[in-house]
């Protein structure tokens, strides 16, 4: 991007997420070991189109919350495994449900399940996964954590459906974006991290705590991915940049752009984004439009600002290296943009 | 049809429903206005896209089978009201997804939800239901009631992705295709009937017996559906004669034809099913094949198996005005097809 925004010094001093992944090693070698041993089926595309997504390198940051915060609360037992490989399969049926409704080609720089295994195998391999991480849920045992995220379950989709019925509308305001992301991205991070504190019974404002670090931390993973879209690089990012802008999605860069833009602009995005119009050239015209703006400066700021939240809400705990580690998460998804 | 399979007398006397309508009819008026209720989002497509199918004429046995289990156990309290609820959504999520999955532009003698709000919505939507289903499950609180209906969710689309990878496979036997029917079908009438006798806290052996009459029942009730989507009448049926036919599904009625044919017939099924080159005439020559090799009424006889083994299997019950009621129930499964 070339854009330089001053950071804090502890987000410049410790970006990785090193530690957080050190912390939950072991839980993860015992989820990974899950989910291989729960996308089993005789039938055999299920492990296939199932595999295909969740081998292709994703950083299962959810499933390392449901540890983290787990641990963070001093539970000791084993459901935080099962628990954190049904976030992860909630996620991943998502994504292949979204691929479907995106009519996307490519995800995570690899071709999507669906162009290798069609549209229906898509919907209903992601079916199963929902299945089964109920399924994992169940044998779990605790009907809060399940509530949880049976709510996480029916509001993504409400915010899937949201974002679909407001796809193409640029009267699209900020609040109204954040709700969706609120919704469709935040959720999962806030079950995932609420979780922890269920499955080791702390009181309340500690659930409360974990579930505001999640949704904070949600919405600035969001809008650093949405920043991304309109400035990273394909080879970091594994997704072709500007595909939110073919797709015709109204992210945040957009939102803010159009508000301080003027009647040519507007109808730029008019042509490209709700007509579908879409040029070769205009993707740059699109990023240049953003950087006089600074669109996309202001769109990490506010992630900035959620990623301050997130660390805010953790000031309930006391300090300890899962506190640092999960700090140092918020400034790895910050970091992401630079 | 024009065909005559004698019935045994008690299903001639009461093919009805009726019987079973009236019985849970209270519970009923509770489950429709659960689901009127649980459909209610800010976003308007949720509840347009779920009542276009809710409210088109499906007879909701399902939940039927779940309020009438838990009354024939005695169940007092309300949380059958909410499980039979679940039971209707998971059944909407899984025809909204099959929609897509299929193409198909029909579905209860309406255009299906995929022709008015695209694939997208259908995808969406469907994943709404199930996540707000799993919430009134938790809601009711029975982790072995959940545990049946978790396992029924990963079961139904393990069975759908099954029966994609056989699709328009002329190799599939009768043992094959009665597996898929298990799965995609009957695992929700036997997680539907199971979770009465679990809500009413009854012992083992009447849990096995109601989930036994529901997975009877649930593969009786295909196989007339297969026979009747090549011998129904469009009217009866909500759908089009030749639906399945024109999908390249291969039901029992193909099978067992294909078991019986020549060279000449299996090159007939090969270019309409395996290659999907089909002409207007050629469903009544499909019709032709199936009558010259008894087909369609081996289907239906295999289905009357079927039901009587659903009839055995409530034999674990004294007799009671809704056990009589559960016995019509399977009759009238069974007396559509003539």
């Amino acid at each position: 991007m070339g854009v330089v925004v001053p950071m804090e010094e502890r987000a410049r001093e410790q970006t990785g997420i090193d530690r957080l992944v050190a912390l939950v090693s072991p839980g993860m070698a015992r989820v990974n070991q899950m989910i291989l041993s729960r996308t089993g089926s005789d039938v055999a595309m299920i492990p296939e189109v199932a595999n295909h997504l969740i081998s292709s390198g994703g950083k299962r940051l959810r499933p390392m919350l449901t540890l983290a915060t787990a641990q963070l609360c001093g539970y000791e037992g084993d459901g935080d495994v099962k628990l954190a490989a049904s976030v992860e399969f909630m996620h991943t049926a998502t994504l292949l449900h979204d691929d479907v409704v995106d009519e996307s080609d490519m995800r995570r720089g690899k071709l999507a399940a669906r162009m290798l295994w069609g549209n229906e195998a898509s919907v209903l391999v992601g079916d199963f996964l929902l299945g089964q991480a109920f399924k994992m849920m169940v044998e779990v045992g605790s009907l809060d954590a399940l509530a949880v995220l049976a709510d996480a379950a029916a509001v993504i989709a409400e915010g899937e459906v949201w974002q679909l019925s407001a796809a193409k509308n640029l009267a699209t305001t900020e609040q109204g974006y954040l709700a969706v992301v609120e919704a469709k991205t935040a959720a999962l991070f806030a079950a995932a991290c609420e979780v922890g504190p269920i499955l080791a019974a702390r009181p309340a404002h500690e659930r409360a705590a974990c579930r505001s670090y999640g949704t904070s931390l949600g919405i600035a993973f969001q809008l650093i991915d949405d920043a991304l879209d309109y400035g990273g690089s394909s080879a970091s990012l594994g997704k072709n940049v500007g595909d939110d802008f073919r797709e015709g999605k109204i992210t945040l860069p957009v939102v803010l752009s159009l508000a301080r833009g003027d009647e040519a602009e507007r109808a730029f995005w008019h042509r490209t984004l709700e007509k579908g119009e879409v040029r070769d050239e205009d993707l740059a015209e699109a990023q240049r439009i953003m950087r006089r703006h600074g669109a996309i400066e202001d769109t990490i700021a506010r992630a900035r600002t959620y990623g301050d939240a997130a660390c805010e809400a953790l000031s309930a705990f006391p300090d300890s290296p899962m506190k640092t580690a999960l700090l140092d998460a918020v400034a790895f998804c910050i970091a992401r943009a630079y």
